[in-house]
C-alpha cells in the first residue's frame, strides 16, 4: 500500500469539501440563518486543517497508484468526507445527534434519500440545501470531480474511477482520465441545469428548483417538504419523472450522442431493456392502482412517477405508494433490487448485471444441451471475457450473503418482517424510503443508534459496491508493498 | 434427444409408482378404509398402463445417454409422478380438487411440506401414509432408485443422478453407478429403520413411527396431527431434531464412515459450517425466545427443533414460530435460505454453496490485493475447477431472479408481503410452512389454484435444481440428436 498517494488525495478531498462548504454557507446567509451560517464555517476550517494535514504530513508523493490504492482511497474519502459532512447539521442543533447526522449526511452522499427527520419542513433553508447537495456530489461521485480538477493526470487513476463509479464494466471514454472525468461531469452539470431550466419554467422558485435537481441527478430523493414531491403541480412530477429516468441512464451513452454515434446508442443492449422495465411496470401498476385515483391520468402519472422513482433508486414520491396494493408493493420492491444502468448515479444491482447473469444462463443452458460446442456471452455485440462474467454472477452471490447477514442484525429492532427488510433494502440499494414503517409517509428514526449506522454501512455498502468497503477491513490490504 | 431412453426410464417409473401404491393399499385395508384401497388400486392400473405404454411403444432402445437425456428423464418422470401420485387423493374425495391435490403430491415429492389441508386430521391413514411416503421416495430420488433395482447399468446413468441429486459437486462412491445407488439407498433405509426404532421406544405405534421416520427422512415435514410435532413427548422431539440433523447431512460423508475413512470426514468443511450455523443459530434463538417458556430446556429444545427443522427444510414444528420474536423469525428465513448439505435429502440452497461463494470472494479480494498472483479456491483441501466455481456464483444469480419472479406472481394473490414472501420461500427451498398466514399453524388453502399450480412448479424448481426444469421448456432442448 503506497500511503502516501492515499492520504495525499483523500487530503485533497477534505479540502474540496472545505470549499464545498462555501455553497449552503452562502444559502445560509441569503436566508439570515446565521448560526447556519457560522456552522458551515466551522465545518468548513475542520475539513480544511485534516485536508492539509493530510495532504502535507506525508512528504512528496511518489504517485504510484495501483487498483489496491484506488480501493482505499474511494472508501477513505468517502468515509471521512461523510464524518465531516454530518458536522455542521449537530454544530447548528438541527439535528443534535451526530449518529442521526451521520446517518442523514451517508444518506446524502450514497444519494439514498432514507431520512431520519420525522419532520424535513423544520429544517433551514441552508441544511436543507446542503443535504441535497450532498445527492449531486455523490452521484457522479467526488473522486472523479476530483481528477477532473486536479492538475496531475495519471493513467493509473483509471483505478480511483473504477473502484467509485457503478456497474460491472467501467472504461474510458477518451485516453486521458482527467478529461474523461472532465466529460462526465459537464454531462452532469448540463443535465442538471437543463432540469432547473424545466422546473423554474413549471413555477418552482430558484432554491426549489436546485434541490431537486440536485435531488434528481444523483438519484438520491431528498426533498424539502414533507410529502416529497406530492404537492407539486402534474407538469413538475412529469419533468421530474422524466429527469429520474435521464439520470438513470449510462452516461456513456449521452457522450455518445454528443459524438454523433448514434448507431452505437442504438445497439446498446441495457438502455432498452430498462426501457422496457419501466413500460411494462408502469403500465402494470397503472392497471393495478386504477380504482385509486380519480383520473386514468393520475393513475398513469403516479405509476410512472414512483417506477422511476424506485428504479433508478431516487426515492421521491408522489403518493404514499406504500398503501398501493400488494402486487404494485412487490414490483417495486423487485425494481428496488434492479437498480439502474451501470455508469449511471443510480443505484441497485444494475440492469447490466441482471442482463449478464441472464445471458450467462442461457449459455449455459447452451452448453447443457450441446456439451461439446463452447459459446461465449456477448453484450452490445462484444463477447464478455470470464472475469466479468464471473465478477457479475459472484456479485450476485455476495450481494445476497450480505444483504441477508444484514437483514438479521437489523431484525432485533422492533419493527415487522416487511418494515426490516425494505429498511435493508431501500439502504443497501441507496434507494431511500422503503416499506411499512419506514414508507415514503415515514422515517427511519425511530431505528436505534447501532441499526442506523449499520444502516449507513449498508448504504457505502451498496454505493461503492461492495469491494471498497470490505477491502479497508481486509489486514493484508494495508500491508506495505515490497 | 434419445427419445426413446427417455420413454423407456420414465415408463418404469411409472411402473414402479404403481407397485408403490401398494403400500398405501395395505394400510388402507389395515385400517378398512376401503374407498381409499380401491382409489388406490385404480391408480396404480394407471400407472401401470402409461408405464407399459412408455416402455414398449417406444421399441427397442439404445441406451445412448448423456445430460440431455438425464435432464429430459428426471424433469419428466417428476412431473409424471407428481400428476399420477396426485389421484389417489382424488379418488377418494378426500381432497376432491386435483389442483390441491397435485400441490400436496408435489409438495410430498419434493419434500416441501406445504399443504393446502386445514385439518389434516380428517384424512384417512391410508392417504396419509401416501402423503409421507411420497416424502421418503422424493427425499433420496426416485431416480436414484430406480438406478439401484433396474437390472442394466450404463456408465452414462451418472448424467441421470447428477440431475436429480442437490448440491454443486455429484459424484460416485463407488466406480459403478448401480453399486453407489444401492450403498445410498441401503444407508438410506438403515438410518430410517434406526429412526422408526428410537420412535417406537418413545411410545408411538408402527404408523406413527413409519411416517413420522418418512418425514424425517426426506426432510419432507408433513405429520399426521394439526399441531405437528407439538403433542409428542421432549423425548421425541429430540429423536427427531436429531434425525432432521442427520439426514440434512452429505450421505457421502456416512459411506466414508462405514468404509472408516475417518481422517476424511473430519477433513469436511460442510459439515463443520453445517453443525456450526445450527449450534449458533439454536443459541441465539434460545436466549430470543427465553421468556416465552417455562424453562429453559423447554426453549432450548423448541431452539434446536425449529433450527433443525428450518435448515433441513423439513418444516415440522413443536411450537407456532411465526409467534416467535422477529429476530428469530428472521433467522429462520436466513436459514431457510440456506439449506442443508449437498447430496443430503435437503433442499434450500445448500451450505457448500455459500462456503464455495465465500471462498470464491475471499479469492477475489486476494486477487484485487495482489492483482499479479494467481490463486485458486479450493474446498476439503482440492482445488475447485472453475466450471464448478462459475456453477456456484451463477446459480446465486439464477436463484435471486426465478425467486423474485415468482414472488411478483404470487404478489397477485390477495396476502401481505411477508405471507407472499414466506410462501415463495418455502416452496422454493422445499421446506413447507412460512410465516404469517402460511405459517406452521395455518396451510396453504387460501391461495388461488393458479397460485397453487405455480408453487407446485416453484418447488419442482427447488427440488431439481432450477435447470431440469427449465430446460425441458426450452425448444432447442427436444431436437433430435444429428
Amino acid at each position: 500500500m503506497n500511503f502516501k498517494i492515499v492520504s495525499y488525495i483523500v487530503g485533497r478531498i477534505m479540502q474540496l469539501e472545505a470549499v464545498l462548504f462555501m455553497l449552503p454557507l452562502t444559502v445560509s446567509l441569503i436566508y439570515g440563518e446565521k448560526a447556519s451560517a457560522i456552522s458551515f464555517l466551522l465545518s468548513a476550517l475542520i475539513a480544511l486543517a485534516i485536508g492539509l494535514f493530510l495532504v502535507h504530513a506525508t512528504g512528496k508523493n511518489d504517485k504510484m497508484l495501483f487498483a489496491r490504492e484506488g480501493f482505499a482511497i474511494v472508501a477513505l474519502a468517502w468515509i471521512l468526507m461523510s464524518a465531516v459532512g454530518a458536522l455542521p447539521f449537530v454544530f447548528s442543533g438541527q439535528i443534535p445527534s451526530y449518529v442521526d447526522a451521520l446517518f442523514e449526511t451517508v444518506s446524502g452522499f450514497t444519494t439514498t434519500g432514507a431520512s431520519i427527520l420525522n419532520n424535513v419542513e423544520a429544517l433551514g433553508r441552508g441544511m436543507l440545501f446542503w443535504r441535497s447537495f450532498t445527492h449531486w456530489l455523490g452521484g457522479m461521485g467526488v473522486l472523479v470531480f476530483i481528477m477532473a480538477i486536479l492538475p496531475q493526470d495519471s493513467g493509473r487513476a483509471i483505478h480511483i474511477m473504477r473502484a467509485e463509479m457503478a456497474g460491472p464494466v467501467v472504461g474510458k471514454l477518451v485516453p486521458k482520465i482527467k478529461n474523461t472525468a472532465k466529460i462526465l461531469y459537464l454531462i452532469y452539470i448540463a443535465l442538471t441545469a437543463v432540469e432547473v431550466a424545466f422546473l423554474l419554467f413549471g413555477g418552482m422558485t430558484v432554491y426549489e428548483s436546485l434541490v431537486h435537481a440536485f435531488g434528481t441527478a444523483g438519484t438520491g430523493g431528498f426533498g424539502i417538504l414533507g410529502d416529497s414531491i406530492g404537492s407539486y403541480s402534474p407538469y413538475l412530477q412529469w419533468v421530474i419523472t422524466i429527469f429520474m429516468l435521464i439520470f438513470g441512464v449510462n452516461f456513456n451513452l449521452f457522450y455518445l450522442l454528443l459524438v454523433r454515434q448514434f448507431k452505437a446508442v442504438a445497439k446498446n443492449t441495457e438502455i432498452w431493456v430498462y426501457i422496457g422495465i419501466v413500460v411494462v411496470s408502469s403500465i402494470a401498476i397503472t392497471f393495478n392502482i386504477y380504482s385509486m385515483y380519480e383520473s386514468i391520468s393520475d393513475s398513469v402519472r403516479h405509476a410512472f412517477f414512483q417506477v422511476a422513482s424506485v428504479i433508478t433508486t431516487t426515492g421521491y414520491s408522489t403518493v404514499d405508494f406504500n398503501a398501493w396494493p400488494n402486487f404494485s408493493r412487490s414490483l417495486l420492491v423487485i425494481l428496488m433490487f434492479i437498480g439502474g444502468c451501470a455508469g449511471s448515479t443510480a443505484g441497485g444491482i444494475k440492469v447490466s448485471r441482471f442482463i449478464i447473469a441472464i445471458k450467462t444462463f442461457f449459455r449455459d443452458i447452451r452448453q447443457m444441451i450441446h456439451p461439446r460446442s463452447v459459446s461465449g456471452v456477448s453484450l452490445d455485440g462484444r463477447k464478455l471475457d470470464d472475469k466479468t462474467i464471473h465478477g457479475v454472477n459472484s456479485y450476485f452471490a455476495l450481494y445476497l450473503i450480505l444483504f441477508l447477514c444484514i437483514f438479521l442484525l437489523i431484525s432485533l429492532e422492533p419493527f415487522d418482517f416487511e418494515t426490516n427488510f425494505t429498511a435493508t433494502l431501500a439502504c443497501f440499494n441507496n434507494i431511500g424510503p422503503g416499506l411499512g414503517a419506514v414508507g415514503p409517509a415515514s422515517s427511519f428514526a425511530a431505528y436505534s443508534a447501532p441499526a442506523k449506522l449499520l444502516l449507513s454501512f449498508a448504504m457505502l455498502l451498496g454505493r461503492l459496491e461492495i469491494f471498497p468497503i470490505i477491502l479497508i477491513f481486509t489486514p493484508s490490504f494495508w500491508k506495505k508493498n515490497k
